[in-house]
């Protein structure tokens, strides 16, 4: 039976060709068509619209940047849900807020469908070499449908709960990693004011408990102003956002992330939503050291 | 040649008992003096004054709360830094602002004295277990001269720079911990929201790479609601006050650390100064669940 | 011609009232039934659905508490839209995000309809001596149409624009306004703590420039502690949440009314939502002065 | 008996005048000789040295920029207050934080002279138009001694009550007049990017009841991107650290000044701290519409 896979970006271009490396045979669609061409050349099938996928295919994975893209493709007038035999199963893999994905598993219930939310862990590169972690939300025996396609793109995967409690668990990890970004960009900004060194307050600081492992990886960029994108700032912030919109559903304060929030929001204003989310530390700079 | 070792509170005392196990012979002063009592049953010399440790040495430790009690004791009515034979040495291993520093070394260079400002990373345990790392600001040889000291109560010591520049060091690894510990609660506050377990997002985000390494010792504090104290928050508000006066001092701004340091102080307010860092948790939580 | 108004709230009922007071009939419609018995009893014809106002009119007013709510009566199973006369009037005086706005004339135009978002500047007291200000966004002459009738429920009337930026206006007006208060609490906690009272601190700070005129009707809430809404604090805080919102949808960052919002977000977790927005006092004192 | 001047800047020399046009007899001194020119060929006598003041006068002004430059004054190598003869009174009306104002009083008593502190509220043409408010603290009678001077120099005096509360009221009056500054500005960059213009938004909010009186004043400076310093926007930096200062010593939270506070400071850092406080508006703006 093929595999549906909406969405070929960045993260979504290299689950699939994992997926497709573990002899799978894939339906595929992106709204930009060009960034299918490789997948098919390695003979996945093309669809023109998700609706087309939907005809092919009883699984249907999707990679996509926003809620609102999730919703049109799934739901829109090509939409994929509404076309799948009855039964289906789709395990939405993109970074949304956790209403969101309660409401798609209502939509996908209404229609006979089965739905997991299944946000993953890790960029670029574990995306490309299979270590991404699946936090999951649904049921545990869709679950173990899939688990197997998992452990193809991935090193682990958590069963978080129930629907929603998957986009809950990623929500509050780019919480906490869009804020150790920002903090760390803080403390080099202070830190070199008061003349100490790059390369000294990195070799220090990154050593240290104080310091998520992950920024070890940012030292590179921020040191050589190089921000290429490995997890674009644009979406760290939109990923803030969503926070922040769910803790107003949920009636909680969150006072660091709101502002943090806005750190990056300054910087998205200044033209850095592009670049890598370390591209906060330039938005801190002053002109002539950015 | 005995050793002044001045401030004994919970580091303090660690930090001499390390260095009199190690066989050297302590003059020691404590403004609280039962807190001295251990020391000098093991044979440490009691000051009744800062200055009189003065009169029996020619390097002293200073180990306290604030930049007042440091000027206290060096510079007050009975202070040691005069007191003390020409090129004498000073370490200041308090959590200091780094312009505070730099006054410090003001005073001691008029008074003929030498001086180091050599702040720790590291709390209760490592203090006890002689695993500090030292974070020096000043002369190299002036280090030199103490480096033996420092590997007898720490396990490591980088000389950051000049004078301030250790103050500095370790004043923006406080503000990582601080706004690590922070946003840690802020994620489990809106993970728990949203029904995900405290153990479950605790188990899955400090397996990953957003999550500082120290907040797993802090896990217990959270799961167990008891909150005593390794490193009491109102000390952790007190570093991150220093630092918003470094960031106007030396014309950054800063914005995350404000609302962070804002909501330490919201805590503070509402009495868990005492209580351990993590506490900031118990501040953001609703009456019915602290 | 009969007049639809839907939602009787704190505002509409008393905007209802007057236009029934200028002498026109009404058709109206509330949720909870009950809000519609005076003005039923003073001749208006009661509706059991949004659809059966839209029988009986060819002009519509909703005032409602969120987008989520005007959406409902608008668009939802029984919504009044489509069952309007073809080239009716629908003013919405909600308080609702500008994208929000957009999007009802938008589906309104596609029924053939007209629309207005016409938000109103003021509250409870306003509301009922006919003094609000419609700030209004859409055609002039759909405007023209319904000018006496604002000119009866309000003071003033400003066409600020094109769909959707009458609701940008009254969001900005709140923006400030929410900011004025939360600035003006945080002035009475600090001045207080010096000691100074409040009393000499309202006299003293509201008889100058610095001071939204607004504040001196808070004067007596905030010195009694008796928070009775005039302008729930829920609402203030959805506003500020609405605007949050607009600043992603339109990339702009606006940290200080971040952090305030996520002040009356704390208020709102302390229990606060319905009492005034003045509380927010409240939630910045310490428990014991409360 | 001539009276003292010291501190001859903006507000200074304008109060000066004041005086010395009402009658009466000045020894002025500034650090700056060249900005006492006026008043000395006025008939001013023109001192060296704070401490030359001093010796003809038995009462003196000052109006000085930070603490710092109020301590130089007064108790630095040069200073005024051990040259004063016994009992003589000090007014000081610089803008500084309670605890400073209280420590200036402890100084002032233990060399058997008397202090007030009275900062004054207004700016550039209230104090060229003898407009002023005093903001009063210390004891009632010295208060007496200067109430006939003050009346020239402003238009009310407030005795707000003890030493360091009339800094307080100062302080705090100048924590609403930035903020309304900093959300007024929020304000116009969220309804411009919806498409209202700059005139219309002034328009409207500033004939509200939610917009601080003074913006009035900044509408033009607003409108014309000309920030020509009124208030410079470094000056009001200075007075919101000096609140968040003030907030640590008190044990007080203040979320929202502490953020504002920040968006000043990354004013200053893009080199807006000499223009008018009303220049926060152009550092929220994206590059293209500065």
């Amino acid at each position: 039976m093929k595999i549906g896979f909406i969405g070929l970006g960045i993260m979504g271009s290299r689950m699939a060709a994992n997926l497709q490396g573990a002899g799978h045979e894939l339906v595929v669609y992106n709204r930009t068509q060009g960034k299918a061409d490789a997948l098919v050349e390695n003979g996945a099938t093309r669809a023109a619209t998700p609706e087309e996928v939907a005809g092919q295919c009883r699984l249907v994975f999707t990679m996509l940047s926003t809620p609102e893209a999730v919703e049109e493709v799934a739901l829109g007038q090509d939409g994929f849900l509404r076309a799948l035999p009855g039964n289906s199963l789709w395990v939405d893999c993109s970074t949304v807020n956790p209403s969101f994905s309660k409401k798609m598993a209502w939509h996908a219930k209404k229609m006979g469908q089965r739905f997991l939310d299944a946000p993953v862990s890790g960029s670029l590169m574990p995306a490309e070499k299979g270590q991404l972690i699946f936090l999951v939300g649904g049921d545990g025996a869709d679950l173990e449908q899939v688990r197997e396609l998992m452990d193809v793109m991935g090193k682990a995967v958590v069963h978080v709960g129930d629907h929603g409690q998957g986009a809950g668990m990623k929500m509050v990890n780019n919480m906490i990693l869009g804020q150790a970004m920002a903090a760390f960009a803080e403390a080099l900004r202070l830190g070199t004011s008061l003349g100490i060194s790059e390369e000294m307050l990195c070799d220090t600081l990154l050593s240290g408990p104080a310091a998520a492992p992950f920024l070890k990886l940012k030292q590179p960029k921020l040191l050589s102003r190089n921000f290429s994108p490995e997890f674009p700032l644009e979406w760290l912030h939109k990923d803030l956002h969503l926070a922040s919109i769910t803790a107003y559903e949920q009636n909680v304060a969150l006072p660091s992330l709101q502002t943090t929030k806005e750190l990056y929001a300054l910087a998205k204003q200044q033209g850095l939503g592009e670049e890598d989310m370390s591209a906060i530390y330039r938005a801190l700079l002053p002109d002539q050291a950015k």
